[in-house]
Order: structure tokens, then sequence, then C-alpha cells
């Protein structure tokens, strides 16, 4: 990045510049892998000695937080940390310039006026719409009667098919497959047939979709994650799947069909959900946790099949105990036994005594 | 969909139209998500409740059935509601426009004659073979060498490596990979070394593979598929692995190098299957579980590594009251020992009532 | 493959002939697959009855070994039968032909010249340098300001984002996704922000990346992976991550943000990794097994949470005693219970007798 003057910062950002230095910056990082000439933010009294060592430049502080180094002062570090980098990004006219590229293959019914941004061998499908200020990467594909919303971005190689329903700025990552078919099929005598797909996709306003994630058409209906939400990479949805609002899904998670996942859902990378569950709103799910059954609104679930997760911990810490608890009940089984002869013989003797 | 009456739908699928009324239906959906106006399919009776709650137009019922609303008796309504979905098939003209688009890149060797469609950007190497009546969809990549049967259907961007054999009415979803090469390393002194992964893959007739899965090419030999085997999207399926025929593989599978898996296996998501192991015919492998040794014919397992289903729930519901357990085995150490203790004093009492 | 003496083999691995005979070759697999005509290897002796049931014509033998087949004797069969694979290899100009071509998007600023071989409907961004020698299958996407090092073979439809860096004689297989954005999210009260993803990736030399695997840029800096890492398929690396040199991850592992994964670190298929994890150098990761914690330099972990693999084995012994012990512990209970009503009963007795 180009230097900056801290006192420059504080001045973007809205903030107070605390002590008497102002010193250039020259990067920004978080305090894991922050050093010289960076600028970085404290979220937690205990890394301030992480932040001695760091040797940063300057840092951005909370309003009850004092530090010995030169500072700017936000309500909130990290989200001034956040708007800080977008001065970093890329010019996006560089990697999504302007236009129509002359290889993009567009259907004449299709209706991308709107669009800013459209790359090299685009296809875009016949009766497909691109809302204002859209921008494609390059070899995008957008099947048939497809309607996207404004402001989107979609990078080089997903893929949407026929007839889905993309609102507005939503970010769609490469490799991403939007409404290929549900994983439905009728064994039976004469094979294993194949249930038509019908349905379609629908993704509400701001979600964002990691890399090479894939989301099924709905068999009938819809297949739908709500507004705001947000997915990581290589996840795998199934069809008429429910997502809620304001959900954030990890990356290589995979929910199969019929589910509903209310609003405000977070789970962990790698979790399974077996088909038709509901997770209610707000329910924490760990990674790699295997659900298969319904969860409540609210609860934090660990494991597979997942539990709460306060007694999945009780429940392994236990568990490493099992081999000696083993050995304890066989010593209690042979004292018993043997205590009892011992007892009886004892009171033989007692009777001998007797 | 258009709207449609219930009599013609009767005819349609040579059903028997039950009772006196002839609605228009005007959607399909199953119960889960059915509403007015729809058709839907009765499998289980004790839906019947959710199926008055639903409103639906029209339901499809099995030869045993009966219901108070307008319905269609059929011998296999799950099957039937199937047949019915296929007309609300969008046109495939329409995703899959016949003949060869003109920014197809095609080695002069390649045959492509046969094929009935191949979209934009598609790019087929040299020598490769598509049978008759073969849709591609745009960006679609075909190695050399490769040959494809009849009446296939390969999505955008989906990527077939050289040599690779594909049969007839394959279906191949976006972001396939098929034929990348095995995970095969040798670490040594002078670092790792890659073994050359000189095989192919063979992918056999019906076979349908969802949206980003990938299969390795062997080492030497075929990598195999067998006829009829549906895999869903997001599987990995390693180097040298045989698949029979008419196995049902879910999202986000693993199968490691070199594992047989035998005819009419079903595996869950997320299961992992260690190489050169032996899955036998008809198993049932349940979601996330991982295999660690052979799997008999027939057997249900689950967990990792993975046992026999009641087994492991079992385990699981015993695994639940271990925490318990440990303070009832340390109840009963003290009870021992202080009823032993107990027990002596009493007998201490007796003999000093002696 | 064409025919070959088994006297040219050993010629060409610099091994020596053993025995009178010289068979033609025509094929060559591992053990578990080989059979009439082909060329084996034997690295363990409890082979030698599969060895003689395969009917293979030659075998590569250890210094130590001895066989009653035609073979050839080096001083690592495994690695010399490699090295004869790759005399198998098909020749690399049918899929990657020389040449840029015509096809091919190259902005003006990028500087391709000593890329051997650039494939139909390539993109390559502005500022973006290819080494000497690179391979690029068709459809290959490079963003802006990428630096692609020597000799580096790319397939079809990977994608590397703006910015990263790729060293010397790196593989990329299909589908794969270099440099997208990290999963960097700030929930607040006006809805989930994105922090910005301003860092890149850093591919050292000699990496191998499997189709379908996603590594995502840093938030700031550069996600890295080592030199010599072999990454399989589908698998998925968060951003500030990093990889060490000469690693092994297996297909569909998952790495949360800021890991490190020393050096030598070898790892099972679908293993997760949490956040801020250290891994050290040499461990080795079980199959499915879950990282909540830092595993120490040269340990062997297994299961979720992942822990010393001996005593997960001791552990899930145990556990399938568990339901027994359950039933152990009852009876423990209700002798003791009863064991003491029975003393009380004797004593009495006793005292009764007294």
């Amino acid at each position: 990045m180009k230097a900056i003057r801290l006192s420059e910062i504080a001045e973007l950002l809205g903030g107070e510049l605390v002590g008497t230095e102002d010193p250039w910056i020259t990067g920004a990082a978080g305090l894991d892998h922050a050093g010289p000439g960076d600028l970085t933010f404290l979220i937690r009294k205990k890394l301030l000695d992480r932040l001695k060592e760091s040797g940063v430049a300057g840092v951005l502080i909370g309003p009850d937080q004092e530090v010995d180094l030169p500072a700017v002062r936000v309500d909130d570090p990290y989200g001034a940390f956040a708007l800080f980098l977008e001065r970093l990004l890329p010019d996006r006219d560089r990697d999504f310039p302007p236009g129509v590229h002359p290889t993009a293959v567009i259907d004449p019914t299709a209706d991308v006026a709107a669009a800013t941004s459209i790359g090299p061998y685009c296809v875009v499908g016949p009766g497909t719409v691109l809302g204002t200020g859209c921008r494609l990467g390059s070899h995008v594909v957008l099947g048939a009667d497809v309607t996207v919303g404004e402001g989107c971005l979609i990078y080089s190689g997903a893929c949407v098919r026929e007839a889905c329903l993309i609102g507005n700025r939503v970010v769609i990552h490469s490799g991403v497959v939007l409404g290929t078919d549900g994983f439905g099929f009728l064994p039976g005598k004469n094979g294993i047939r194949k249930i038509p797909q019908v349905g379609i996709v629908e993704i509400q306003d701001d979600v964002e979709i990691g890399a090479g994630s894939c989301i099924d058409r709905a068999t009938t209906g819809r297949t739908v994650v709500g507004a705001g939400s947000k997915i990581d990479n290589q996840v795998q949805i199934g069809h008429n799947v429910t997502i809620g609002k304001m959900c954030l899904l990890s990356a290589q998670i995979g929910i199969a069909g019929s589910c509903i996942i209310e609003d405000g859902v977070t789970m962990g990378g790698q979790v399974g959900v077996a088909d038709h569950r509901t997770i209610g709103a707000g329910a924490r799910i760990g990674a790699q946790a295997g659900v298969a059954g319904d969860i409540e609104a609210g609860a934090t679930v660990f494991g597979t099949p997942a539990i709460d997760i306060g007694e999945y911990f009780r429940m392994f810490a236990s568990l490493r105990k099992l081999p000696e608890l083993l050995r304890r009940v066989t010593r209690l089984e042979k004292r018993i036994s043997g205590g009892s002869d011992k007892g009886s013989a004892a009171h033989d003797n007692g009777q001998e005594k007797n």
C-alpha cells in the first residue's frame, strides 16, 4: 500500500489521534501477522504484550483502551480496521473492466443493458435479466430466464442455472453452481429413476456464496437462502432447503434436502445436517457436528449425533476416563466377589470363633 | 406451470380419477411444501392430517388408500408424481440449443457429428468421439481421446480429461472433473516424488454425477463407476476405486484409493472410506461415517470408525450415561471401601460382642 | 502401452535382469490390479502369494528379494516403477499444444512470451507474468498482476485471482480457485459486514494442488503453501493459513483461518482444523479428525476432538464395552445393596445365633 500518516487514518475513520507521534503507516494486519510499519487493532487487553513485540507503527484502540504506542481511538477498533482495509482493495475496474466484452455470448432476448461489466466468454441465456451495476467476471454462465438484481458481483467461472432468482448486492465466487439438480432418485425394480427437479433457487439480497459451493434447485418450489446470509467455500445445500436471514455457514458444510435453517444460525466447518431437520433461530452448530434431529432455537450443539455442547464435552472428558473406569469396575467386581468371600470367610471365622 | 385438469393427469398417468370433482391443478409439490392448487402424493397414512391442512387441489394415492380430496389412484403414487414432474421440465432445447455453437473449438480429428448440441466455448480434443444425441452445455472441456456414448448430458463447465470412457445416457453436472490425477506421491530423501497417473476413468451407462464432484484417473488401469450408480455433489473418488452398479452416494463423500464398493451400496453424506477397503453389496453407510475396515455385504454401519448401526446407537446411548456412571462407580468404591470398613466394624462389634 | 522387453526395462531403470527369461511387457499395475502381461513391483514379502496368482510377466524387486518370476532387481522397486510409468504418460503436446491459442484473451500489459502453451479461452489479466515453459489448459483464468514461475502446469478451468504468487514447477488441477476471498465477516446491529480481503496467496515451488481445491487470499499479508507440499482434491484452506514445506494433505480437508501447519505434516482425508491452531512439524492427523487445539510436533492424532491415536483407539475399544459396563455396574450396585442387606441379614443371623 501507499504510505499514509496515522493522522490521516484518524481523520478517515472519524477517530482521535492519541499521543504526540504521527508515524507513516505502510501496511495493515491483524495482531497475529502484524509487524513494523503496520496498522493493527486491539480488541483484547491480554494481547498487549503481543502488541509491543509486533513493532507495529500504529494501532486502533477502543474508548477505554490505553497503549504506549501511536494510536487512533475509535468506537469499534475491528470495524474501523475493516473500513480502513476497504481503501486497500484493488481497483475493481482492473478485474472487472466496464462494458460487455466482445466475446460474451448474450442471447438476443436477454436484458443486460443495466450491467456495468460482463467479462470475456460469459454466456447469458434467453430471457435472463441483469440489474443495474452488476459485474460478471469471465466465463460466467447464466442459464435461461435467470433474474439477477442490482449491484451483484459474480466471479469468473460461476454458473447459475435456468430460472433461478438472485437478489441485490449478492456476491458469488468462482466455481459456484446454483440451481443444479437436487439428488432425487427413486430406486425400483427397473433401476434407479430420476425425480425431475423442476423448482428453482432463490438467493435473497446481500448474500455471499464462497468458491465451489453448490446449491441444488428444488424438486418443485424453491430452495432459498435468506437475506444477509454468508456461505463459505465448498458448501453443499440440498434441494428444498430454506436458509433464513443472517446465517453464517462455514466451509464444507453439507445440508441435506428440505431442511429449515432459521434466522441467525451459525455453523462451523464440515457440519452435516440430515434431511428434513429444523434448526431453530440463533442456534450454533459446532464444527464437524452431525445434526441428526431438530435443534432448538438458541441451542449450541456439537458432535455426531449433535447434542448440547456442554454435555458433549462432559461426555468426552468422561470418555477419556473410560479405559481406567473399566479397570476400576473390574477391581470392584473382584473385590466384591473376593471381599464377600473374605467376608464370608471372616464370618465363618467369626462363626468358628463362636 | 400451465393449469391442467386432474382428469387429464389421471389419463396421463394411467390412473383412475376418484371422486366427483375435477379441479384445475396449477402446481405440484411434495406434502412438505404443497399448498392450494398443487398436486401432491400420499405415501404414508400418518400424513393424512398434513394433507388436509395443505389445501392441495388433488392427490395421487395408492391402490389401498382413501382420501376426502379429489384424487387419482395409481399403483405407485411417488413414481407417478415423478412421471408428472417430467411434464414440467423446461424445454431442453432452450438450454442446450441444437447444433454446434460457432465458438466451440473442436479438433479436426474429433468426431462429434452425432451430437445434438455443443454449446459456446466448448473445447473438444483430438481423437475424441461423441455418441448420438449428446448435449454439451457451454465451456465443457473434453480432453484428447475421450469416448462419450449416446444420449449423454454434460452441463456447463464440466471437464473430462484425456482418454476417459463415458457410457450411454450419462449425466454430468457443472464443475465435475473426471480423470484428474490420483493423489500418488512417494516421499523420499530428495523431496516428494509424483507417481505418474497413467490410467483412466470409466463411467458406465446411466450414471449421474453431481456438481463439483471429482473422480481421479487410475494410476494404471481404470477407476470405474458402475452402471446406474448415482453420485451427488462434491463427492471425491480416488484413483483405482471400483464402484459397483446401482450405488447411491450422497454429497461430500470421500472414497480413498483402490476401494471396492460393490453393487447397490448406499452412503449418506460426508462419509469417508479409507483406502483399499471393500464394502460389500447392498451395505448401507450412515452419514459422516468413517469406514476404517472392510464392511460386510448387507451391513448397516455408522460412526468413526464405522460399526454396526445398532451397536453404535447403543454405544452412544450408553455414552450419554457415562458421566453419571463415573459417579456411580466412585460411590460404589467409597461404599465398598466404607462398607467393608463398616462391615469390619460390625464384625468387630460382633467379635466384641463375642 | 507399446510392448517392451523386460531387459529393456532393466536398462531403462538401471537395474539387473534376474532369471533367464526376457518376456514382453504389455502393461503395468500395482499388485492389487496387475494381471498377465503386466510389469508390477514387490515391496512386501507377504504379497508373494498374490504375485504368483497375478500371472504378471515381470516384477521389480529390491536388493534382498527373490522371486520365481522374470524380474528386474533395483534399489527401490516402487520408485523404479514410478519412473517406468513416466514412459506411459501421454504426449503433453497433445493436451497442451504449443503456442498461444488465438482465442486466448491476453491483456496487452501481461507478459506471456516465455510460456510454452496457452489453451483456448484462457483469460490473462493486466500485469500478469508467466514464466518459461508454463502450460495452461483451456479456460484458465489468471487475474490482474499474477506472477507464475517457470514450468508450471495449470489444467483447464483453474482460476488464480489478482496479485497471487505462484512459484516454479507448480501443478494446479482443474477447478482450483486460488486467492478467493477469505470468510471474514463482522456481525453487527446493521447486518453482517464484510471484512475486505486484501492480502494474497503465495504458492511456493513444486506444490501440486488437486482438482476443486480452494485457497483463500489473506485478509492482509499472505496465505502460504510451502515448497514441495502436495494438496489433494476439494481441500479448503482459509485466509492467513501458513502451510509448511513437504506437507501431504489428503482430499476434502478443511483448514480454518490463520492456522500454522509446520513442515512435513501429513493429514488424512476430511480432516478439519479449527482456526488459529498450530500443528507441529511432522505431525500426522488421522482421517476425519477434528483438530480443536494445537498439536505437538511429531504427534499422531485421531478423532474429534483430535487426541493421541493410541489413546483414541483404547478409548474406542473401551467404548464398545460400555453398554456391558453399565450392566456390570448395575449388577454391582444391586449386589452391594443386596449383598450388604444379605450381609446384615447374615450378621443378624450371626447375632441371632449369638
